[in-house]
């Protein structure tokens, strides 16, 4: 066949990146550290400002001298780590695991998930997610010709001061109304990110009877699942009567061992989800990183009797608590997190002055780009603006939000904590 | 909406993976280590038996000392590499390059030309690629809705002994003839795997010309450009005259220090080429493991004063002799390759009993997986079957060969020379 000669210029991109704000500034670039001053606190990014624990990097170093972890990893994942995961799990998830067909390592929780939709989504296959979502979950649904639906979850209507992450509801009708013919999946995230919000029992069965209703998946993403406050407790979809066979459960190293930049993941699931998974994900990265790999396998297999998750948890219930105080002085709206490690303040009440010199990046966005950026500026701790984890449609929902990340060390917490004194002044 | 209830059983994968050989079990899975005899020498899969440099090694022991370089990287990839990859390729391509808009690190070379394909390709948007190609390729761009189109290398007719990797030549009418409207990209990799071809000037002057006639993007997969023996030129395409702003240059760490398994990789190209992509990989994976990337860094930082690649070279070249002085005593035809680490040998005279017990997974496929497996478990010396780097149409043409790598230390492939003496009594 001979072709027409075409027109000149730079090819174009595909028309996936039109869809959501693929190519437009994401906001983990515009409150990056880089652009912020440097003396500011970052409690914006989810990343911690400390190190993974000592014994589960020297296992990483231990790995650096071994021909087989410095190579290809089988595209499952290395078997010890399958091992470590099935020992860490099946007690979980009431079974006993096969590490062959029902556990898959992934290069982060995210590359996983996105292999999960590019494993089941066929164009225009609807994925259902609560509002405000991990912001991750829009692209890379339309990048692989999934549609996002989006079902709210709503806070009270009147608070005034703290309130639960519980608070924020569900509302049945509305979850049961989005579904339609093309309805292929729905993201259960709990520990949720930015709410903090641990999904009881009654609404994971109310999600789950609309799963089984509609033979739709579940994608259970429980990156957080180590970060439970309170006592409270944290039920497992997958566990609930049938559905294990249409739950994918996503979990991450990089969130469990204080180590967000190894890369490492991993999906647990029925072989029918799990195997067309490996499919994509053998396409998408061929394997994960191998020396980390094996430190995370080191890191399960010896986190229980080290008593490493329970001292973990109480490290951040002490940090948790260093921001919550500091915004009791502060008298104003926020979401007391059950789970994760993020905290939502009400930011709708800080006044700016209309004429501040915000950058060009922030000017289009919401008003909570904007109070973020003050915020940052004039009392030296960065936050992400809420609207950014909303659909465009419904960003100004997310408008009165900012959220703090406390994955830091309680230091840094108790200096933001002295900073935001200042934020007195401006709220009106 | 109210939904219908959809019948029962598992969800159904999506569509994409019914193209190619998506869900088949692959070579690699095949010819994996696991499934042969224990003592079996492996000349199958490409990495090597032996460590990275142990001064890269101690680098990313360094990084994982440090907070920063334990958690999330900046998508693009950590700046010290993108500085790194900045000096060791801008004297390369005959330019400054720009950290910021020009270079992309990638988890691997894999996942940044799968990153290529999601920014690029729209539906049944065609991809031009050589056969022989590397078996990536071709679920890479359907599983993003692209279509591969084929052009082989043909061998020469009638080889008895040795011959060069260069006598592998495209038709140039062919090539041509592959173009139609649809036609978005050429891949071209060089060094070659698995022919070991270095593309000649000509030769690339040929698809540089095709690419701007017809303003394609030419994906210039270099991951063995450190491999390039007996002072051969290794021309990059994107170097030819119009061709930096139609041409994303691919690397990857694995490959250049020994380290296929830490996963990064690298894409260097024009802007209007990177942001797209940039926004892809983002979502894909978010940004690749961090201590390796540091790693990398100092990998490419110190190598040209250490004389690193040099002394590789060398080191490559010795293993290349092993193996082709070994394939001259047994007189059958075979490629002598000028780059990368692969050696074709002409299977096609190999005699197998007809009922020689051969696993399921090789029956199925061309006589070349059964050729390879005899040898493997015969002669004790595994390889790959080479019409897996053949579409299903054209397969036929690769089971002459099979594809032995020499990324193995030289007591290693001397003990597989050994063995290969066995090879003459089944040669007719
Ligand atoms: C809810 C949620 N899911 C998934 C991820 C991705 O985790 P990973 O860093 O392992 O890719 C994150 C990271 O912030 C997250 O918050
Ligand atoms: C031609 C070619 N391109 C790309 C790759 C992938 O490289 P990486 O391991 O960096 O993903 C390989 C690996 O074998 C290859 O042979």
């Amino acid at each position: 066949m001979s072709a027409h000669r075409p027109p000149p210029g730079p090819v174009k991109f595909s028309s996936r990146l039109e869809t959501g704000r693929a190519l437009a500034e994401d906001v983990w670039s515009i409150f990056n550290v880089a652009n912020l001053p440097a003396d500011c606190i970052n409690l914006g990014q989810g990343y911690m400002n400390f190190l993974p624990p000592e014994w589960v990097r020297t296992a990483a170093e231990e790995a650096l001298k071994v021909v087989a972890t410095n190579h290809y990893s089988h595209p499952k994942g290395r078997l010890r780590l399958r091992e470590a995961i099935k020992k860490a799990y099946s007690p979980q998830l009431n079974r006993d695991l096969d590490v062959e067909k029902e556990i898959l390592v992934t290069s982060g929780a995210n590359e996983g998930q996105y292999s999960v939709f590019t494993a089941f989504l066929d164009k225009d296959d609807e994925v259902i997610m609560f509002e405000p979502f991990f912001d991750q979950y829009l692209p890379s649904v339309t990048f692989n010709d999934g549609k996002p639906v989006y079902v709210p979850l709503r806070p009270p209507a009147n608070a005034t001061g703290k309130f639960s992450s519980d608070d924020w509801k569900i509302n049945p009708e509305e979850l049961r109304a989005a579904i339609t013919p093309r309805t292929k999946m729905i993201i259960v995230n709990t520990p949720h990110n930015p709410v903090g919000k641990v999904f009881t029992r009654a609404e994971l069965e109310l999600i789950a009877d609309l799963a089984k209703e509609f033979n739709l998946l579940v994608m259970a993403d429980e990156v957080y699942d180590r970060l439970v406050f309170d006592g409270k407790e944290h039920v497992r979809i997958a566990n609930l009567p049938g559905m294990w066979e249409r739950t994918v459960t996503v979990g991450s190293a990089g969130k469990g061992f204080a180590a967000t930049g190894w890369r490492v993941g991993w999906l647990i699931g029925p072989e029918h989800i799990i195997r067309p998974t490996l499919a994509a994900t053998t396409r998408i990265v061929f394997c994960s990183n191998s020396p980390l790999q094996e430190a995370a396998a080191v890191g399960l297999e010896e986190a229980e009797e080290r008593g490493f998750f329970k001292k973990q948890l109480e490290e951040y219930t002490e940090r948790r608590q260093v921001l919550t105080d500091c915004f009791d002085d502060l008298g104003i709206p926020y979401t007391n997190p059950e789970g994760s490690y993020f905290i939502l303040l009400d930011i709708s009440k800080v006044k700016f002055p209309e004429d501040y010199p915000f950058p060009e990046s922030v000017l289009g966005r919401g008003r909570d780009f904007k109070a973020c950026w003050f915020i940052a500026i004039e009392v030296g701790v960065s936050s992400i603006p809420v609207s950014e984890f909303y659909c465009i449609e419904h960003a100004n929902i997310g408008e009165v939000y900012g959220r703090f990340a406390f994955c830091k060390d309680v230091d840094t917490l108790k200096r933001a904590a002295e900073r935001f004194k200042k934020l007195k002044q401006y709220i009106v």
